[in-house]
């Protein structure tokens, strides 16, 4: 196995994360989870959402947060911007990072953001070119990339279609996520292969989910493919929407203490992140969704 | 990524599982666990262990076990047999295979099984010569592969010694235990490389723990190396013994799950084998540590 001998580490957990989970959480606690966050090292922490509270409640103080949390030079703090309205409200929290949100998958499109796939990218477009102008990056997200919970199977050259297109407009980065989690390592690389052939690798980040418990494997299985980028969420924040009880986003704990036995840099301390862990899980007074946290907070020591 | 078409998955819950279960099971839901496990197509199941009482007593009954259930031909139902006392109640039961088990680190195996790891092996010499001599097969375990709880690193090369000794003395596989769960990508694929060199790798099999999530990133990189044979738990039997609250085994459902998205073959049917782990889970009152088996009693159908 080849692997790059430094990986970014995304951390989700703030944003996407919390957004899935059934207990809100005050800007106190966010600004404390975020902060926490960066004290661990992360070099990008997603940090809210500028989307209609009507839509998205979890998310209506994001200025707030964003606001008030401490941000590191060089850390970065993206939030998601689906639109123009959303793109004004980022740039007057003098955010540095947005993110725009694309499915693979027209049935999960039309259910997640009401409208077709075609759509959503001729909406982002002028969000991110206004967004480049005005200096920030933005970041792509193509959701259903091994799977959709309507369709099924979602083939690779649905995904590339949207990933060129984000990459076109823009973006600097492309995020991968298979959304339910039913990806399989040879599956996960065919996708990246695929992908690849038209985007230069350095451009993926993997966005695993690990429902079926497959996405700490799926990720090795690309990094030998060269992807560097991983998201991830402290502590598994988030669950899964399309099945009570299950896992969704892969804890960061876990991903890390995977990286680290690999000796791939992240520059993210383990202790500082489980500790950011164990602050947002009891203020959501759940059990972690890591095992790294579950483990260490046994008798191993 | 090139892996062996076919793996064998060695069912291990009813005996390596239940054992580390608190809550003790009647001899008759044994049998319906390892009758279901045969429904589902297992090729090996363990299903007993022939140790005294006084050290384990959720085995008491393994006599009792072996006569009830209905052996399947083909199948085989490994028990313990760590000496000649286990070995003739193994054969009383007219078992056809038995196993003994051995550790990598000093300090775990005075703690485990009370002596040295080289009176551990002088006392299984004679066990597997009279076992093989009425015809059973013997399996070999080596734990705490990856680490020990005790002391911490474990050299490949003491992993090696072991694993060669039960090699030599008849073992026709050598489980391979990350007990403790500790282990990464990049150290199984150096372990399984050092144990390769002295031994061919088609007489190795993973027996990797979830303690820390690793278990299947794990899996996935030694099946890299030629492993075609692995241990795993229904419903993630057994827990971690040395963290209260944190994952053991990793659960069946999960193996097969990753194996079916690659296109491996197993001869087991995921239906029937989550149908094992809801009647085990079930029994004990407890949630399945299969994500598989969460994601699937969701709504995801």
């Amino acid at each position: 196995m080849r692997f790059s001998p430094q990986v970014k580490m995304v951390e989700v957990g703030p944003r996407d994360g919390l957004q899935n989970e059934a207990k809100p959480v005050s800007v106190a606690i966010k600004v404390g989870l975020i902060d926490r966050l960066t004290e661990a090292g992360l070099p990008v922490i997603e940090s809210g959402s500028f989307v209609s509270p009507k839509w998205v409640p979890q998310m209506a103080a994001s200025a707030e947060v964003m606001a008030a949390i401490a941000r590191r030079p060089g850390v970065s703090y993206p939030v998601l911007a689906p639109n123009m309205q959303g793109l004004e409200a980022a740039l007057a929290a003098k955010v540095d990072e947005v993110a725009v949100f694309a499915a693979a998958s027209e049935s999960f499109s039309k259910k997640n953001i009401n409208c077709s796939i075609a759509e959503s990218l001729d909406r982002f477009a002028p969000v991110a070119e206004k967004a480049r102008a005005e200096g920030l990056k933005v970041r792509g997200y193509v959701s259903c990339v091994l799977g959709c919970p309507y369709e099924g199977d979602v083939a690779p050259e649905a995904v590339v279609a949207v990933a060129e297109r984000l990459a076109h407009m823009g973006c600097y980065e492309i995020s991968l996520g298979d959304t339910i989690g039913i990806g399989t390592p040879s599956k996960a690389q065919a996708l990246v292969e695929a992908v690849a052939a038209k985007l230069p690798v350095a451009m993926l980040a993997a966005h695993f989910h690990d429902t079926y418990g497959q996405a700490l494997a799926n990720i090795l299985a690309v990094m030998e493919l060269g992807v560097a980028v991983v998201d991830s969420s402290v502590a598994g924040l988030g669950g899964c929407p399309y099945a009570k009880g299950a896992s969704g986003n892969v804890a960061s704990e876990d991903v890390l203490f995977m990286l680290n036995g690999m000796g791939i840099k992240t520059g993210v301390d383990l202790d500082k992140l489980m500790a950011a862990g164990e602050f947002i899980a009891s203020a959501l007074e759940k059990r972690s969704g890591s095992k790294v946290a579950l483990a260490r907070s046994g008798c191993l020591g």
